[in-house]
């Protein structure tokens, strides 16, 4: 075979596409990480007495790879991925605020309550 | 003051939706990676000579972070970012194959070439 007479070491070193899938996949994946930490959050309004509770906020490095594929026909293509350490699991909770001589008296607040984050696949074009 | 009469330990230790913006930006956002790697790409058509290129692909763990805060009348929001490992400089080739016995007896492909790749912020909603 004609294609197998000559290998540079740069051809055995570089990967093919499907390789390259095996490298972010193998290699990296799994040391993604993203952490739930406690956060003071304070609700409010105008004219009530503010209250704060405890929810919880999300930071960390999750993985995302562009990987180039053979486009098809005109539609330009990659293998491609990416995730956001996001909420995973919350509940909406309500807060009600008292608003002495104020009408109404009291003001109800929806706050999304975050119990748990992860890295989760973001939707891409 | 009223609220400054009982802290818990978990009150101090806990950050605001303020602190944690500097929190997750003083303590991880500069280690964060991505990747440049080469990659043999290879250009086909049906009945047309594939040739290989090498192309570049992209992996690497991106910052990303949901910080909860106060709600504004009905619009529920956050503090929010995610960033994805993808080509940051790159440019378009076009790849000539020769298809023997063919009509046309040349095809024509346009590859993105990748040359850097970079964590970058994705839009969201």
């Amino acid at each position: 075979d004609k294609n197998d007479k000559t290998h540079s070491p740069d051809d055995v070193l570089t990967p093919s596409s499907e390789e390259a899938v095996a490298i972010t996949e193998g290699q990296y994946l799994r040391n993604d990480w993203c952490k739930t930490q406690p956060l003071k959050q304070t609700i409010y309004a105008d004219g009530c007495i503010s209250r704060t509770i405890i929810n919880r906020f999300c930071y960390g490095q999750c993985n995302s790879f562009f990987i180039p594929k053979q486009e098809l026909r005109q539609h330009v293509s990659a293998f491609q991925s990416c995730s956001f350490c996001k909420p995973y699991r919350f509940n909406w909770i309500t807060v009600t605020l008292r608003c002495p001589g104020q009408k109404p008296r009291l003001q109800r607040k929806r706050v999304q309550r975050i119990k748990e984050c992860r890295c989760m696949a973001v939707p891409l074009p």
